[in-house]
């Protein structure tokens, strides 16, 4: 494909560079006066808010309802769970001033609410009537970093988080993998992006839970980004916080709890894992500009009324753009080829007198002559066309990237020289996990749902083992 | 109408109680652990939701987008423009340190945003072909409250704040003016409130700002409202944040900008226009649930099937919820009529055999039997019916609640007997205004835009006047 952009690094030889110059010239984000921030600009947060709306709907459509809690919490509540305040503690910002007067005490900004959930339901639920509770909340959170980049990792991101309480350990847990389908049924549909899928090990779990599940995401320079999480509490929390509720048989029982999340980190996996040389490329359903219509010769009368004609003709199945603005055609051409849009659509007079224009695939750089009959039918399919090659080059990549191993050594060769996912037999000693990190500074990523026999041993120390881990280096 | 509930104060006995008890007898929102802070619940929040939809809808049909700007704004930024730090530094919360780290320069949780808009406005605007910026961010903003009431003033509550920016002042003053019309347009339409607009005096603006615009609701107990307001800077902070561009004939220009939110506040107002002694009155545009479906005798055959035949084909036209739980009818239509849900449509064997059922609205208690023939159309009708008296209602409680006056003692006569609007004609002189505080514990609320000659002297001080502003005692 012609590479059009000068502008962005070339990503095969500086692919960090390459990453900042997306994100900013395609205009998603761009640093912010506060330190370790991002100002989350116009063509960025649309994508964020086409997550938000898929993913509303379907935590809708399974009974979830939000909410909205409080950002600051108080110290002796952020303590209550003891794992988790040890987990969280290091990186909280603390609020110790209101106005002129120092406070009596301090509130930390919300690096996660569990503990203002927990906090909630304790007063909230009686009896086993008042389950499930089935809460989400839309909102940021902040954790005080001290390495950033853009949507990947800062110190303040956007996020959902799900909170939920139920009556037993088994519908947590089902809640928790419930949850983690759903989020993989986004990342495969509307994403475009095969999930790798697993349970996270003791040493990677969420501080304060009794299991985490997660779906990892294989970028384009070989790196593992860990895309959202899922959490079974058991009754953890509901212990620290009594949270108790009066069963069916009049006995007091703790509840079991979930808690679960993504954020804009997804917007790092769509630029990592579809981007090329030429700048973001879209997958459709997320696309907030589906369609771009680029009128040629734009001063020849008729063609900026054919123009808006079809636009909105296809404003009915698809989200379009018409950019009637003095520019020139080629100028437009770079601009929608750097921020992704699916399908540029021409017209020209000559095209007009024909009743045809030209459509430009983003994905594949084709470029086809089709009639204006029928166009909503074209584009659809096109659409779906795109989607289903960006999800098939994704999974391709993946299958590609994903190599086995029954050594340490073996391990480590692979991540420096064709870095991706690696498939090796562990014992569960963390001790070996441990090994890995400081050895290959690679750390485990999952145990995959579907596990496959590489070797009866652990690669690491050659003891019996019997689960398959997917090993690799994360952003 | 017959008063079914029992646990709730009587509004014309004690109107603060009865708002509380509305507040959380109807599940809007509940105390938090976080002192001066609420949590949302689901009840509440998705009537907050129905509200970002409507007006977020009708702000990207005038071209508006959406960003997200860090809560954190770090102390000197505040800083920049001095009256708007004088107005926001005695109530903000400041953040002093990152992990267990003290900071180097604090950082205050974002009271309102303009100063963070300003100083990304400084940076992206070069030319006059980079304006407008037509921007708005959903969030929250935090202001350090001694006394706080749900909804109406709280620590921390969820609000919209868009910041534009403009080429010239007649542009930024026709944007202020304009989301003007767009909050009142919500008001009337789907809040079913008639809105007292106008201008802010000089003592009332915001801090900052060159003109403020207000729309004010009166309540039901005759206090008055400030449910939301715009903003002209001119050019203020532009100078203070040195943000200028390249105008058509190469000339350095400073812009000129607008800022305007409207907050969850909007759903205090509507308890207090609305709410009556059985609860919550919802206006149904913004009910979450506009038609609850209460089965009787459901035991019976068939009773559930058919009630839920009539949820599916009501789905199509109104928000609709079948409660097909074990609890007592009785007890059902206390529940919803607390939360204020327009129609109930009760159903039994008997109306089953005669294909009608019995509908009963919310704001007048109306019971009256309907065919199941058409119900789509009796129901959009009983709805559309129920906004239009709900707004002809509170227009007539206006109208009634409206009254004038041509001295303070007069003026605050009818403040402590008959609370409501005053409108009285006022010189302009900031110490008369001082006065009206003083010595009747009353502020202006608005200049109104639609002026009436009441007398030809301030009502204070005697002297000529001829701005007739409204008067009252608010929230």
């Amino acid at each position: 494909m012609e590479k059009r952009v000068e502008a962005i690094a070339d990503m095969n030889v500086d692919f960090a560079q390459w990453y900042t110059d997306v994100v900013r010239k395609a205009e998603l984000a761009e640093y912010a006066e506060t330190g370790g921030c991002i100002i989350y600009k116009p063509y960025g947060y649309a994508i964020w808010e086409v997550i938000q709306k898929t993913l509303d709907e379907k935590l809708k459509a399974t009974g979830h309802e939000n909410v909205y809690m409080p950002m600051l919490i108080p110290e002796g509540l952020l303590q209550k769970e003891a794992d988790h305040i040890e987990g969280f503690a290091p990186e909280v910002a603390w609020v110790t001033h209101g106005g002129t007067e120092k406070l009596t005490e301090r509130f930390c900004i919300r690096p996660t609410s569990e503990t203002l959930f927990c906090a909630h339901y304790a007063n909230a639920i009686q009896s086993y009537r008042d389950l499930p509770k089935l809460y989400n909340q839309w909102c940021s959170v902040m954790r005080w970093e001290k390495t950033t980049r853009p949507f990947l990792r800062g110190r303040e991101f956007l996020w959902q988080e799900g909170h939920t309480a139920h009556a037993t350990a088994e519908e947590s847990l089902a809640e928790a993998l419930q949850i983690l389908d759903i989020y993989c049924e986004i990342s495969s549909e509307t994403l475009a992006i095969p999930p790798m899928r697993g349970q996270k090990t003791e040493r990677e779990k969420f501080a304060g839970a009794l299991s985490t599940y997660t779906f990892e995401h294989l970028m384009h320079d070989g790196k593992a980004l860990q895309s959202g999480t899922t959490h079974d509490f058991g009754d953890k929390f509901a212990r620290a916080f009594g949270i108790q509720y009066l069963d069916k048989n009049n006995k007091q029982q703790y509840t079991s709890q979930s808690s679960w999340g993504i954020s804009t980190r997804l917007i790092g996996a769509i630029i990592m894992v579809h981007g090329d040389n030429n700048g973001l490329v879209l997958p459709p359903p997320i696309a907030p500009i589906q369609v771009v219509i680029v009128p040629v010769a734009a001063h020849k009368p008729g063609v900026i009324e054919k123009a808006e004609e079809v636009r909105a003709t296809l404003a009915k199945i698809a989200r379009v753009k018409l950019d009637a603005s003095d520019k020139k055609p080629g100028w437009k051409f770079a601009e929608y080829e750097m921020k992704g849009v699916p399908i540029r659509l021409e017209i020209g007079p000559k095209d007009i007198e024909e009743n045809q224009c030209v459509i430009a695939r983003r994905d594949t750089g084709e470029k086809i002559t089709v009639s204006l009959d029928n166009l909503e039918a074209t584009i659809t399919q096109t659409l779906a066309d795109i989607r289903q090659n960006m999800y098939d080059r994704a999974a391709a990549r993946l299958k590609a990237g994903t190599h086995t191993a029954t050594s340490l050594p073996e391990l480590k060769k692979i991540l420096d020289e064709t870095p991706g996912f690696v498939k090796a037999m562990w014992c569960g000693e963390d001790a070996c996990e441990v090994r890995v990190k400081e050895e290959a500074t690679a750390t485990s990523r999952c145990i995959p749902f579907e596990q496959e026999k590489i070797a009866d041993t652990c690669f690491v120390c050659g003891k019996p083992a019997d689960k398959m881990v997917v090993w690799g280096r994360a952003y």
